[in-house]
């Protein structure tokens, strides 16, 4: 099975010039989440997991799936002003300005192991925030997980 | 297992009054998510589910799950703007002024079996919109879930 088949690439989203990889496809068929599952949770054997971090928003879907899949507890990472308990916060930089995610403070307990999931890895600011608020509550990473990377041309094609 | 006790009340958020239902304990604990998943599901035995319609954002946690449990595929009804591909909307009352939830069109084939699930049913409008969107593609609606329903004092208690 080919899951890039499952993907859907949708020009110009959310704005102009921009390749939006529309995962929409791949979730609404249950082949394709258990075989992208079960890749996703390839090379964990034997390395205990006891909290899986999801990113607002798209990373919560196999997020949960994995933590089910590994017996551990599912942590949300949320975008400001969301989470209704005590939070800690972490500004990453964007193309142009700066965003912000929050955990709460009682997600993650010190010593526990933790995959971090999100659906595409591009720069890597984001995940990069959420291992810093991860290791501010003592946790240990096991592994960033992600469903696609995205690759950039450096020198435009046509000049 | 009594799983309330996994459910936290939070004070005066997001505003002044009310007390918000917190589910990140719940989420947190792998052995409460199997609990609650397996109360979800119960009562759907022998009635088949192609699709698991999940409400942004705290309805894509379980939904996720209960798409993977049934062998569905698993559709997200998310805010106007998000959805990158052609979407469907419907408008909804809130207590003040009105809200807006968006589908994809190709999410729900005419015939299908959905299951809709959300984390909590107050009034029911937000429900009842992503019923009429999943009717208009041609749905057959199974049952909405929720993992709690608040009741309301219509008598204050103290005046």
């Amino acid at each position: 099975m080919i899951l890039e088949n499952y993907i859907r690439d949708i020009q110009d989203f959310p704005k102009k010039g921009i390749t939006f990889k529309d995962i929409t496809p791949l979730l609404g068929n249950p082949v394709a989440v258990k075989e992208c599952l079960s890749m996703l949770v390839k090379g964990l054997e034997g390395r205990p997991v006891d909290k899986v971090v999801g990113i607002e928003s798209r990373g919560f879907f196999f997020a949960t799936l994995l933590a089910r899949e590994l017996n551990a507890g599912f942590v949300p990472v949320r975008k400001p002003g969301k989470l209704p308990f005590a939070t800690l916060s972490s500004a990453y930089e964007l193309e142009y300005g700066t965003d912000t995610l929050e955990i709460h403070t009682d997600a993650i307990r010190a010593g526990e192991k933790v995959l971090i999931h999100d659906d595409v890895l591009a720069t890597g600011g984001t995940a990069s925030a959420v291992c810093s608020l991860v290791e501010k509550l003592g946790g240990e990473i096991v592994e960033c997980s992600f469903i696609m990377e995205l690759s950039f041309d450096t020198i435009p094609k046509s000049v």
